[in-house]
Formats: C-alpha cells, sequence, structure tokens
C-alpha cells in the first residue's frame, strides 16, 4: 500500500478519523507541477507575494519588542481564547462596520483566535459533527473544507450556486428532500462563503442572504436548528461595498458562527484567523484547542494588534482591494481577448478567483485531455471537480477552472491566461468533432 | 447547565468529541487566582520572561526582511510539513546529536512542525486513538495531554513514576494485566517525557529506557505493537549530560515517535514544535493538519530556522540552562531553609519544575486547607492530583504539589518559596493532631 515501513504496518492501527483522512488530490497535483520547470501556476491560492506587507510589520515588531517588558513580551506563552486587548479591539471594530447582531453585548468570550480561519472551521467541525451527521455547503465550495468534514465522518450535500451566490430554492429543495426521508435532524451545519468565494469570486446577494436566513428559521422552528458557518474570509477584499454579512440579518443571531482571516487580507505568514458566534459553541471549541495547541502564536496575534492600532492594516486593506481589482480587470480583458468562443467566465465580485468554463462539456479533471494540454503548454489550474462535494456530478465530471490571480504579478498572469487559452484553443474542435 | 444561549441550545448538537472536551480545572485555578491582588503564581509554565531573546529575533528579522524578494517572503503561505530547509537542518541536527535511530535516512518526510509539539501530541492521539483504545503514561503525567486523550475517548492508565523516571515494573505489571483481561490489543499509545519531565523535573535512566523498550519489543512481538510517543520537550534544558532518547535506543525505530518544542528552548510566542518517526504515521498526521490549519505560521519557521544556522538557538539554549539551573538551586536551598520538616521533594535534573510532597498524606488538592491556606499567603501552585489519571487513586487524592520555577525572577521565586512554606508550616501540627 505504499505505506508500510520495515517492521510495523501502523495504518493498521490507525483511528477511524485517520483512515477517513486523504491526501488532498490538490497536493499531487502541485506536486507534480514542481516537475514542469518554467510552469506558470494559476492554481494556487497564494496572496499577492508583492503586498507583503514587510516594512509595516518590520516597524511593528520593532515597537513590540521595544515595549516588551518583564510582564508582557510577543515571545512569551499568549491564551488559548488570544489575546485579550486583540479580541476587545476586533468586537470594537466589527460593530463599528455593522458585522455583529445589534443588541449583541460586546462579550469578549464570544470571539476567539485561530490558526487561520482554517483552524476555527476545524474546531467547528470537530465540535457538533459526528459519523453520519449531514452538512448542506456550496457547490462548487472551498475544497479545503470538504477534507475536514470528510475527515469527521459527515456526509455533505452541495447545494448550486451560481453568480449570485447559493440558490435559496436549490438549499429549499435539498431540506424538502431530508425531511422527506426523515433526516432533516441529521443536518447540523450550512456551510457558505459569503464574500467573493474561494473558488468562484461570487458575493451573495442581499436577497439570497434573506431567504437563506428565512429557510433556516423555518428548520429552526420545526425543531430542527442548524449553524449557519458564515465564512467571510474575503470580505476586505470585495472591490465594492458588499452586502451585510448574514451574522448581522439573522433574526436569531445565535444560529450563526462567523469567520475572518488575516490570512487574505494582511498575511498567511502569521497564520490568524477568527470566529464570532454563539458563546456555549465559542467556549467549547476553546476547549477543544486547548487539547490542538493552547493558543495560536502569540508573535503574530501582537503584530496584528499593532497593524489595526496603527492603521497600517485599513491601509494595506485599501492597497489590496486596488491591486487585485486591477489584476481582477486584467484577467477579465486577457479572458475576451484571447479565450475561444463558448468559453464563459464569472466576473470577481472581490478576492483573487475566476471561475471559467469551457464549452462542449470538456471535462477540466486531472485525467482529461484539457488539463495535459494546459501542463503542455507549462500553466496550471485548479480542476472544477475538486471543488464538488461526492454527492455532485461535477465532483465527477465538470467543465470549470478555478483561475487564481492572486500571487503572481501582472507579466506573468498575462502569460499564464494566455498559455491557458492556447490549451482552451486546442479543445475546441475536437470538442465539436466529438457531438 | 450555564451554557444555553437565548435560543438554541448548542449542547444538544455536539459531537461526541466535543461532549467529552472539558474545560481544564487549570483554567479555572487560573482564573481564580487572576481574583488575588499581589498572588505570586509558582503555577504557571511559562518561561523566564528575563531569557526572552528579543534582540535575537529583531535582528533576525530584519534580516529575513530585509532578503523577501518575489519568490520567498516569511509573511506568505508555508506549507503544511513546515518549511523544507528548516527541517532538513533539524534533521542533520538530531543526527549529530545523536536523536535519531542509526541508519535512519534522513528523509524530510520523517520530520512535520507543529503549533507548539502540543499540536503534534494531538494529531498522535487523533491519528491513533479511538473511543476505548488504551493508553499508558505516566503518573503523574504532562496534564494537558490527559484531556487530548480524553476527548478522543481513549482510557489512561497511570504508571507509577518516581525520581528515576516511569518504572518498569510497574509498566510490565499494567501490560500484564491488561493481557490477563484479553486488553492488550487495544493499547495503542505509551506516553511518556524522557527529560526533565513535567510536572516532575525527572529524567529517566538510561537503564530504565532499556527496560522500557524491552518491554514494548516483547509486546511486539507477540503481535501488540504499541506507539511510543517520546515528549522530548526539555531534553535541552537538562541541566547534565542526559542520556540518549529512546527513539535513538529502540531496536525497532519504526515504534517511536519523538517530539521536541520551540517552546521552552527559545521562544514560545512562536508556538512551533516537530515530530519525527515513522514515514507512514507523520504522513497520516500531516494530512490531518492539512484539514486543522494546513500549516503552521511561516513567519515562526523563518525565525527558527534564521537562529538555527546563525547560531543564536545554540547560544540562547547554553544561558537557558544556566539561568534554570541557578534557579533550581536557589528553589533547592529554600526548600532545605524554610520548609518544616516531613516535606520532600525530587531535585529538578533539567527544565523548571519540582515536585514537592507535604507529610501526613496532607490533601492538597483545589478543595483542600493546604490549596486555600496557599491562597490565603498569595501564592499558587498546581494541585498534584491535576497531574495524574483518573484511573489513579492520587487523581483524588495526592499530597503532591507542582512547584514552577520558569517564569518569575529570583527575587518573587524567594518571596513565595517563603509563602508556601508558610502555608504548609501551617498543616503540620493540624496533620499531626488528625492522625
Amino acid at each position: 500500500m505504499g505505506t508500510h515501513t520495515a517492521g510495523i504496518d501502523w495504518t493498521h492501527r490507525f483511528s477511524r478519523t485517520a483512515v477517513r483522512t486523504k491526501t488532498p488530490e490538490i497536493s499531487w497535483l502541485m506536486a507534480q507541477a514542481l516537475e514542469v520547470p518554467g510552469l506558470i501556476s494559476l492554481a494556487a491560492g497564494f496572496v499577492d507575494q508583492e503586498t507583503l506587507p514587510h516594512e509595516t510589520v518590520r516597524e511593528a515588531l520593532g515597537t513590540l519588542l521595544d515595549a516588551a517588558d518583564e510582564v508582557q513580551s510577543p515571545l512569551q506563552y499568549g491564551t488559548t481564547y488570544g489575546d485579550l486587548a486583540l479580541r476587545q479591539e476586533l468586537l470594537t471594530r466589527l460593530e463599528a462596520e455593522g458585522v455583529l447582531p445589534p443588541g449583541l453585548p460586546l462579550d469578549e468570550e464570544t470571539l476567539f483566535l485561530g490558526s487561520g480561519s482554517q483552524q476555527i472551521l476545524y474546531l467547528v467541525c470537530e465540535t457538533l459533527l459526528d459519523e453520519n451527521d449531514i452538512v448542506l455547503l456550496e457547490a462548487p465550495t472551498y475544497f479545503v473544507v470538504l477534507g475536514a468534514m470528510l475527515s469527521r465522518g459527515a456526509q455533505t450535500v452541495g447545494v448550486v450556486t451560481d453568480e449570485y451566490g447559493m440558490n435559496p430554492d436549490a438549499l429549499a429543495g435539498a431540506l424538502d428532500q431530508l425531511e422527506q426521508r426523515g433526516e432533516l435532524h441529521r443536518v447540523k451545519l450550512l456551510y457558505l462563503m459569503s464574500y467573493s468565494t474561494n473558488p468562484q469570486g461570487v458575493t451573495l446577494t442581499l436577497e439570497r442572504r434573506k431567504r437563506i436566513l428565512e429557510i433556516l428559521s423555518n428548520c429552526r422552528e420545526k425543531g430542527y436548528p442548524i449553524l449557519l458557518l458564515e465564512d467571510a474570509a474575503y470580505r476586505r477584499l470585495c472591490f465594492e461595498e458588499p452586502p451585510p454579512p448574514l451574522f448581522r440579518l439573522a433574526d436569531d443571531p445565535d444560529s450563526v458562527l462567523y469567520t475572518e482571516s488575516f490570512s487574505k487580507s494582511l498575511s498567511p505568514g502569521l497564520r490568524l484567523g477568527f470566529g464570532v458566534g454563539p458563546k456555549p459553541l465559542i467556549q467549547k471549541m476553546a476547549d477543544l484547542k486547548g487539547n490542538h495547541d493552547f493558543g495560536s502564536a502569540n508573535l503574530s496575534q501582537q503584530i496584528v494588534k499593532a497593524l489595526l492600532r496603527s492603521g497600517g492594516f485599513d491601509h494595506h486593506i485599501a492597497l489590496l482591494r486596488e491591486r487585485y481589482g486591477g489584476k481582477a480587470r486584467l484577467v477579465m480583458e486577457l479572458l475576451e481577448e484571447l479565450f475561444p468562443p463558448g468559453v464563459s467566465w464569472i466576473e470577481p465580485s472581490g478576492g483573487f478567483y475566476t471561475w471559467v468554463t469551457l464549452p462542449g462539456g470538456e471535462d477540466t479533471g486531472p485525467n482529461g485531455r484539457m488539463f495535459r494540454a494546459a501542463l503542455d503548454e507549462k500553466v496550471l489550474y485548479v480542476p472544477g471537480c475538486l471543488c464538488y462535494s461526492e454527492d455532485r456530478p461535477e465532483s465527477r465530471h465538470s467543465s470549470s477552472i478555478r483561475l487564481s490571480f492572486g500571487m503572481i504579478g501582472r507579466d506573468r498572469l498575462r502569460e499564464g491566461c494566455r498559455r491557458l487559452a492556447e490549451a482552451a484553443r486546442k479543445m475546441a474542435p475536437a470538442a465539436g468533432a466529438e457531438r
């Protein structure tokens, strides 16, 4: 099986969780890509290298280390919840920004910090999900979270998502079906990204936000509470003023857990994010985190706190919006100019992904000819099929591509798009001939 | 139950893992302590504040940020396993230090980085333990790991430990009993700290290391492989040259997973540690970590790598050994000088804990009179009972105290010991009268 050692076969001793946990297919893709010299990656979800706030962090850190004394130091342990003053700062901001539900007391124990919002998402799964519980999520969705849910043994149900976000009719339909099968009690979680999604760059419309909340309220009134896990990782990177979060709009704010990340908005190297929501849930998640690592890097927390206070963070966000906005426009121009007829895409509302779909049902998967043609052209993308839960047919056959314009500069972006268009052009005739 | 919100009672929806996960009793103690003004804590496992390497980190970070370019930056994402060059550096060091088993190839996929060694310990538990699996560990043991094992639903069996470390006869006895009950197949893990343990400051003797490995080899030959999880968090803080790790001494190196932390040896604020061991196990743990957080803070990793290369790390270790060695001698003097007759203690072999035992079976637990007398004197300690797994009678009644001399300076340490001695003196007569 390739996982033996000389003596003991530990695979026979793995926990059920471990057996369910797979090496993500994306790792295999990325490894393959390393073997192609000169390859341009439109796959990696890394942030723009040139925007990383080296100077700002250097200054903040200098001040922090100067101020370190016998009582406080960024190099000492923090707490499991995270730095208290940072949590207060975040709550005050979230209130001012209209993120918190009206009337929610600014209680520090409703918010805690994690190692990226990914850890918050994982802790929600660990806190709520047992084997055979059901999670509803977007189709397509953020693929890393799929892995976490599957490792918990949960069943995932994909809900059709288009350029306006998750389709509320499809959500209501999925819940009706589950109710008819007597399985509604098994649904613990609805996971969605509410701003500039990974992988589609879509922001859920205000009207759909309200409809989705209504649907969840109905479930709740029937005695089936479902936690809405709102992932707002890209909220601050929206190019235009977006609608308020579902957390804010909910009649019953204790039915939503809201997460954000500092990876996209500041620096992924700090590995920080936060979750805010119902206190008993947050408390339990913090207890679990106590066993995982009893707190994320204090050094990173102190840097974030300093940048929130100095204005460096806000300044950086403004810069990022302009930068990614410009690159998004460039990608739209390139798609229009270079790609063959019939290729379609979603205009990103923010962040750094767009979702490109090839005509004629062309398979963009790792074993399809498009993927190989792209590698021949020395360009890598994330196949759409990887972004769907297993219950969706698209997980086996998708014609879409997640195109990331996050990391690389404009010149390489232009060249990468040219190569991808070249590969797509090779598909067009044959796809026609086959049909 | 105090965990309701206005609307939904999420506690009814918790996973089995969440239900098993408790708020550690130590949190309650620490919170209580915050309410006592002027209190001196001999409880916290924090490192010496005055030793934190502020200047060294500032220099390293300056160099790193200067060198950050379009390809590499400490502020960008890293990988799930951690920085490749750092892992290579660590493997080379571990080989030179005689930690790696002879003949083990220096394969980077046998080592990965976590958010403190705590995360490595958690991932081992998550990878191996299902409900009702059995873990053997020291009595007393490192209490945070107990929480992780219980949350996985495992049963913990404490093995008597004295000033020479875990007692091999007691280990053999425990395994015999389990075999007689037909439960040996349920034992997945033997967890132990091999150097200057938390909570006792004890280093396992060479002879006992060999005996323990023999016992595990016997089990393995009978068809019951048990993973030895060797926690060497305090190895570098031993005051004298310690014996080689069990990892090195094992006949079957694929039966040991070895962990170390940079929290004690450098800075807890970086939140980094590593695990090295059998590749299939490490790979599975890395897959799980992919779901948790897909990699620890890259910034912290780059700082550690720079300090390993510059010599700053080795210099810091030398400083720490001297510092903690001096404080250990001071505490030994104070115990001798100030404490009433009948009080006994273990001389620490390194690190910053000592284990003090009161005479007459005096209960040192949170509800006992000693703990309250100590709070009256404005001094806090960790009650010994918290360091035992539930199967041990000491978990309900212990006469011991974990005394930490890590964080505070010599003057406060002296005053803290004086206060603790004062509280202990109040116990002595009554304890005599009661018997």
